[in-house]
């Protein structure tokens, strides 16, 4: 499907979604991160139709979160590695799974986070790792950065007025 | 746009997901976040279709991130307030927020966190709660939980071999 670019806001949320964000691709960023490497590996854990697959094998690639390699000459087969860029975005996907598990699965948590030397469950929480303080404070705001336009100064004058 | 529902994976990534990962819908809820309220505001700040943006308004609502209230009875008018559902998705969007400053927006950026009282910009890292250790520390990972299925259980078995 085309859709609206979010490539050109100015806003680091829809940087990300413009990248990450299109249906089935951090699913495919999951099973990546979880050891899945081969097209019909992805295309048989998802139930994805292999064109879809394909086209967002390709924009993750340009994204430099998957990188694509050459495993057999012939025929030509190509395995998606995992990227630095991908295991940071490992938080976020932990941030969903924390979520979901709290609102969409009450009763039925089937993936949970675990420390595998414990045992025990893990209870995911942003925080701020300069004051300790958890990010749902209230005195964290967003605001214009370095680099906003008056666009955004205006936007965010008026959020934390 | 059709597109495969996620709503009976097993994984509570794909059930967050099913509710919030079409395409607009994160970036309708930040601005619901930022005290967006009403249908022509989010149609301003985002330059969103109406239809499309009806639509994904629908879809928030019954997924209870955001509450449809009348505002005026004639002509009737609506407005859309978050819940704490939606309050508690911040920790999704700040996580999106972090990555797209480290990722998309070098030298650029132009939306970051601070703490309102200090002026300071906060550093949002994930942790346990119960150990304080970061998430991305290897330790952590994912796991079958208690509803797991067979098909779960197998695949993070594998996952943590």
């Amino acid at each position: 499907m085309k859709h609206a670019s979010f490539g050109a806001m100015p806003c680091p949320v829809a940087r990300s979604l413009e990248h990450v964000g299109e249906w089935w691709s951090m699913l495919i960023l999951r099973d990546a991160l979880h050891g899945y490497k081969r097209f019909d590996e992805f295309e048989q854990s998802l139930g994805i139709a292999p064109g879809i697959l394909a086209r967002r094998l390709k924009t993750l690639v340009e994204a430099g979160m998957l990188e694509r390699r050459q495993y057999t000459a012939k025929p030509p087969r190509y395995e998606y590695l995992v990227t630095d860029r991908c295991r940071d975005f490992e938080t976020v996907l932990h941030s969903l799974l924390a979520f979901g598990n709290r609102h969409f699965s009450p009763g039925e948590r089937n993936v949970v986070i675990v420390d595998s030397q414990t045992g025990v469950e893990a209870e995911p929480v942003l925080i701020d790792s300069r004051s300790g303080r958890p990010l749902s404070d209230p005195r964290f705001q967003w605001a214009a950065g370095p680099a906003a336009d008056a666009e955004v100064q205006r936007r965010y004058a008026k959020a934390s007025a």
